[in-house]
């Protein structure tokens, strides 16, 4: 497993940095590249630390992927939930697929949703999957804008309930979690 | 891979058949067996064809699994996905792990929610997430009624909006589940 900047020296074939995420190019929200997956940070989290973990290989469903990649894609979210648990302080996790559009899946591109949780953090009930279903966690949607924003160049809209995040906000996360994930990979080897 | 059925002969170190979801026994409603994992029907599905993916070992957190017990649920969430696909016609899929029970877990057993999806089936914007937040899919809950009407010899409650099944229609849709894994396990073999 690596991190992403160790990615030019230890996968010459990857090509460039350039990560998709469908069509999106979400490179400066990526944290995190392994042999078949790769995580990024969300424009618009449902809740801190809400993360999304997919294969290198764009393709909508879970039933596309390899017996290889599907196993990378599950042991690379739990390896990062261990990051997630101690940086968020989470008590909990929502794992989610959204497998193919009749299940609400807006991107067509494999994508584990994982949202830490802890007591009081206001997803309680139906709460984070009503979001998740709704507008709120219309991944696509969030990607779309954010391209067109770029494109015009416009403000970000101040009065907006949850602001998307600028792009300066993911890659400070991004490489935040990337040191803290190095931190877990380094104590866990030392436990070797 | 093998079929309860099968388990004696293949598994000899296997607790008799007995399989235990947390504190409950399961073994009528479960229809796959993998070395690390097993599958079960449920008492209360949100929507047909809605199983249940859960390591034999009983640990309540995806992070007490080892490498190979993560890897088995998920392979085996994906296999199954396959004969749920085509028995039920599903289109997609919700696959999604309450870990935790500040995420919503009311059995602290890991467990995969696998439910099948298709246009029009009800589950639209946030309904499926809403009933398997909420009451509807409290799966701890069904299993101790069960285990108290079960005591009582009571009848099965005859106005309830979506009555618990009984063990023989549970039973039943194991059996077919088993047939229909099989078919699909010869047909891979064959085409080897």
């Amino acid at each position: 497993m690596t991190t992403i900047k160790d990615l030019s020296e230890e996968m010459p074939s990857f090509p460039g940095r350039a990560i998709k995420f469908a069509n999106f190019n979400v490179t400066s929200q990526v944290f995190h590249v392994t042999p078949h997956s790769f995580a990024l940070v969300n424009l618009k989290p449902l809740l801190p630390g809400h993360i999304l973990v997919s294969p290198l290989r764009v393709v909508p469903r879970l039933s596309d992927l390899s017996a290889a990649e599907t196993t990378d894609l599950f042991l690379t979210t739990t390896k990062l939930q261990r990051t997630l648990a101690r940086v968020y302080k989470a008590e909990a996790f929502n794992v989610a697929v959204q497998d193919g559009q009749a299940a609400g899946q807006s991107v067509p591109h494999v994508h584990v949703h994982v949202i830490p949780r802890k007591s009081g953090d206001g997803g309680e009930g139906d709460k984070v999957h009503e979001w998740l279903e709704g507008e709120e966690g219309d991944v696509g949607a969030h990607q779309r804008q954010a391209v067109e924003r770029q494109r015009a160049k416009e403000e970000w809209v101040k009065d907006e309930d949850r602001k998307p995040r600028s792009k300066e906000v993911m890659e400070a996360e991004a490489k935040w979690l990337r040191e803290e994930i190095e931190k877990d990979e380094k104590s866990s080897a030392g436990r070797l």
